[in-house]
């Protein structure tokens, strides 16, 4: 499938294959930088930042530069219409009529999505609050890629915030996606969100299997060990999912240490602040000199702070300039494919990803909101316009997952439409995971988060909704 | 006339024709955008964006990249020389020797004639504090062109804060030169300011009628009209002036409804904050609906804060965006006009409107100084060098217009120079409504803003001038 | 020798000759701006500025593109990954991944030498902290060399702030290199630092004479003259230089006037601060009209605020617009050679400064640390993975410079690797002026700031040092 005029908001907009033209088209430009200054001439790229950064901006405007083309740049929400309390969508809608193709970073979860909803042209994220980075991912893999050719069946370990920090989230199924391992290693207390770990068993198949206590110290691994990921040995085949035996699997070390720092603007709590205090986990020369880790490329997105010491930067293992200076070519090839300025090349090989669910459509005027409070649809200059929108992705537990900010959450109470057409006194609610909850056809689902919530909206305790259970 | 290197400050720069210019090259540019990429090539660009600003900006910005041109560019006043104390006419100077052209906005009145003065390319106003934002009244007009053929004789309601709004002061005074009506329906305390009021029936003909409260019920205009602009039928011809009915005139609706927000970052009191609380007028689908509207195109400058509803986003009479949009077409051509890259449309109509009045100039290095807080010439760092400036409007009542911001005031107190040459006890004031102030020639004429300010310059009390009177 | 991947820190790294060559080809492109550009297409420059600027970060923007560059930009810290806590030695590795020079600015003083130490790339210097600002100053002789043709023998007054004004720091070490005289006119308080002075007459030859109060007075000069430099009438030959008599040097006026504003910024002590209310020069016509300054240029880096009166500006002396004007085709010019997009004219003289002297190097992993706290060296994010590092510049009295910021220090206690080897009672400490001072070799020694520092690192007062001089 042509990616021109698509929007990357999410890993998953991009399919296995779609990625490897991306990285195929990047290996090409690296070869020939200077024949690129007329790939894009003549376009213009919108890059709207409104959230602190480097590296990210200079890179993608470094990007488009080298393809010949023209930037125009917003660095800071201070200093923007923002101030003024300007939509998204307006923002959206009108630079999409100056530029051909927009990047934006902002630090409200699913930012990028409105954008890419509103404006007519191409949008890329470039960071949307704690919820995703698609083209660090992409530097990521074409990383990995670069150094073991292969990235399916490689074993990853993953370092540090695992709870906020969005390159992370996206890398997961990304790396899911392409058949990878991984070792999720949190700091005590940012481990990788349920929700993420839901949409991974649930979409990209695959299995994770929590580590106990014994098994850390059995399992020979010298970093605190939360949770596997194991990969189908080959996609589409969840039922042949053997049962494996972490130890083993772990044996012959990990190919890759991703380092993360702690996203500290992102804390909710003064806890998670305190609990990191001295804590986090640091990569330095003398945890690499471990077995596990002879082989294995160290990792980071940049910026750090103090998890990853200055020590490794001399040894060859060391990654993480060459992700951020190949994030110019990827990044060329990218903006290429979407404005259409190259075709994807014609060698890419078939995609073997497992197709995307089609979970129904959860929508109405009323009842429950996202409970993210870091989602752009809770805000008060988009909910001017935003309509609550939901995937039902699963029925028992009850799960609803945001459009915007892909947040999942089980709401406590639900009725029917259907049950109460007309009739005033059939407005009635149950628990979510009473009897009843399970008849309700999906058109048909009204979801609460709250009594409150329901009576607010006219709603009665169901018949057998005990007085007691309801109030509480 | 050509405009090679010309200043745009305020809309009175630019005459009818050479506005019909403008549009006609936007229209050429519009229709062959590929081909526009050598029309500035090599030439830069500076943008001084010393107020909050994306759409603005990015649309020059877009514009001179699609010229084929580069752009070197301030977006925050506190990352800039300004932090250390720099005056507009050191920065105009120098940023004057880097660039081929200067956009400049500025939170003050006035900030972009200085620019203009002291810099030796061409400089284009963006918006200096609540003064003018003359290249948005381009973009509306062009927009009223491209939907309605002829401004001529349209009738257009303009809604919400007249009085801070920098793009309705623009505006009026260019809907004057092309010969439309208009309505004004402020939000209660924003009317026009009375000096705009002035100039606009004293410089551009045409009359306006402070609309009754009766009539307000009878001419059955749905919202809160406070006065009626009515252009003279032709122009140069007030003299045949109909007396006309405002409710025959508005009788088959309005053409346009100019809907702004309220420019709250320009309030100078607590109350006209207050006095907003639920009473700004919304322009939402429901107002739409009525017969006076029904072939109503809806404006709006951007940013849109509460006023102008999401539901009429769809609606065909919509205009906001293509406003917007057409800001890139209508730079591109303004600027290369400027700079002498394309030469004007050989096709332009003659010029209609009316030539501005020539006022006898008014400056001293004492007494009256202008009295709007917000003008550039009350600034610290420019009164170091800026002597205030006045043009004699008006001589009953005596009217001093200030040559930077156009704040026009009535100084109390007037003087001779001619009177007290050489004579220190001839050195006398008088006030300003007094018999002996009509008998002075404009370049004898001293003007004090106070008696204490009258006496500062060693004046002392006129003869006539009672005591009782001149002490208060 | 070539200028391709060279960097600019501090003037000292560019010979005279090397300067003529920016210059020559500085001439060159001024008169022929349109031909320039292609000179650059295709190369990338990253400006980042992490301190307040308009002029230089516009001038070199400006001189990228009339080059045909691009540039990715920085302008403002809070909105960087610096926020996030990166350090210097990160951002300039990664951003030299994606640009092909870079531009930096930055309030610590030696962060552009660290800068220029990780980045694979050409740097230049615009400014850091009270440090240098190299390019200000090729500008300024640029004026001079156009103004006066040579600028070997003119006597400049430098007039000010000669503490913290990294542009005149630069510029005296320039016009040494050029032969010229310098009158030091300091506001009081704000006189040259030492380790100027010192670095001065040590590595420029030339002397630098106090002004005593009499001879302020006898000498005619009608300034507050502080000291008076007089460079070597022939470089190299400093046994020959004659004892002059300043009042005679002086006598035919200065041929220019450097004036700098007060940098209040970098203000340590409120005193400085206040020691400046009115008593700050200011140069204005009345005191152009003196004799003494009857051809003297009238130069200022800019911005000023009120030491230089506007009503200077009309005047043929003044220079500072041009110095402003100039500095985009030096700057051009500049880039172009460190690019290797223009090779150095061929016809640049032979270079005839004296060479900087091989300064023995000192680096260890404990004791002293450089006591300027605005430098680099000293800042958190920094001293992670940054050594100190200084030059023994002088061993009576024993000086070290640090190779950071320059700053001169003479450290109060002293040891020696040699005397202790592997016997722990051998560690004993002396103070910098004793007679064991000397008796250590360069190699071998180790220097203390303090007792506490000496004893904490295991060392115990030598056996000749006093208990009570060691305590104290």
């Amino acid at each position: 499938m042509s990616l021109v005029n698509r929007d990357l908001v999410t890993v998953d907009d991009l399919s296995y294959g779609e990625m490897e033209a991306v990285f195929s088209l990047a290996d090409e430009m690296s070869d020939s930088m200077a024949e690129q200054l007329n790939t894009c001439h003549g376009k213009v790229m919108a890059c709207l930042f409104f959230e602190p950064s480097t590296r990210t901006r200079l890179s993608f405007e470094a990007a488009m530069h080298r393809l010949g083309g023209s930037v125009i740049s917003v660095s800071d929400a201070r200093a923007s219409s923002v101030a003024k309390g300007e939509s998204l969508a307006d923002t959206a809608r009108i630079v999409g009529s100056y530029a051909d193709i927009i990047v934006i970073r902002h630090p409200w979860e699913g930012a990028a999505r409105v954008v890419a909803d509103y404006a007519d042209v191409p949008v890329i994220n470039a960071g949307d609050g704690g919820h995703q980075h698609p083209t660090q991912t992409l530097c990521d893999l074409y990383t990995l890629k670069k150094e073991r050719k292969n990235i399916h069946g490689l074993k990853i370990a993953l370092w540090g915030d695992l709870k906020y920090g969005r390159t992370i989230h996206s890398l997961i199924f990304a790396l899911a996606k392409f058949g990878a391992d991984m070792l999720f290693c949190p700091s005590p207390g940012l481990e990788v969100p349920d929700n993420i770990i839901r949409k991974l068993v649930a979409e990209y198949g695959g299995q994770v299997e929590r580590v106990t206590t014994p098994e850390r110290t059995t399992s020979g691994v010298p970093f605190p060990l939360d949770a596997v990921y194991m990969t189908p040995s080959s996609p589409h085949q969840l039922a042949m999912m053997p049962d494996v035996n972490i130890a083993v699997r772990l044996g012959k070390g990990v190919d890759a240490l991703y380092v993360t720092r702690p996203q500290k603007e992102r804390f909710v709590t003064t806890e998670e602040e305190q609990g990191l205090e001295g804590k986090y986990p640091v990569v330095d020369k003398q945890l690499l000199k471990g077995k596990r880790f002879e082989r294995a490329l160290v990792m980071h997105p940049l910026p750090r702070v103090d998890e990853l010491a200055y020590d490794v930067d001399a040894d060859p293992r060391s990654m993480y300039f060459k992700q951020a200076a190949r994030g110019v070519p990827i990044r060329m090839a990218l903006i290429a494919l979407l404005l259409g300025a190259r075709e994807s090349p014609a060698t890419v090989e078939e995609d073997v990803s497992a197709p995307t669910p089609e979970y129904p459509v959860y929508q109405r005027d009323y009842g429950a909101r996202c409970p993210n409070p870091a989602c752009v649809s809770t805000k008060e200059s988009e909910a001017k316009y935003l309509k609550s929108e939901f995937r039902i992705v699963s029925r028992e537990p009850l799960t609803l997952r945001c459009v915007y900010c892909e947040h999942g959450f089980q709401p406590e109470y639900i009725a029917s439409s259907d049950w109460h057409e007309g009739r005033l006194d059939a407005k009635r609610y149950h628990r979510a995971d009473s009897y009843w909850a399970k008849k309700i056809r999906p058109e048909n689902l009204i979801v609460f988060g709250s009594v409150g919530d329901a009576e607010a909206n006219g709603f009665k305790p169901g018949r057998h909704e005990g007085k007691k259970k309801a109030r509480k």
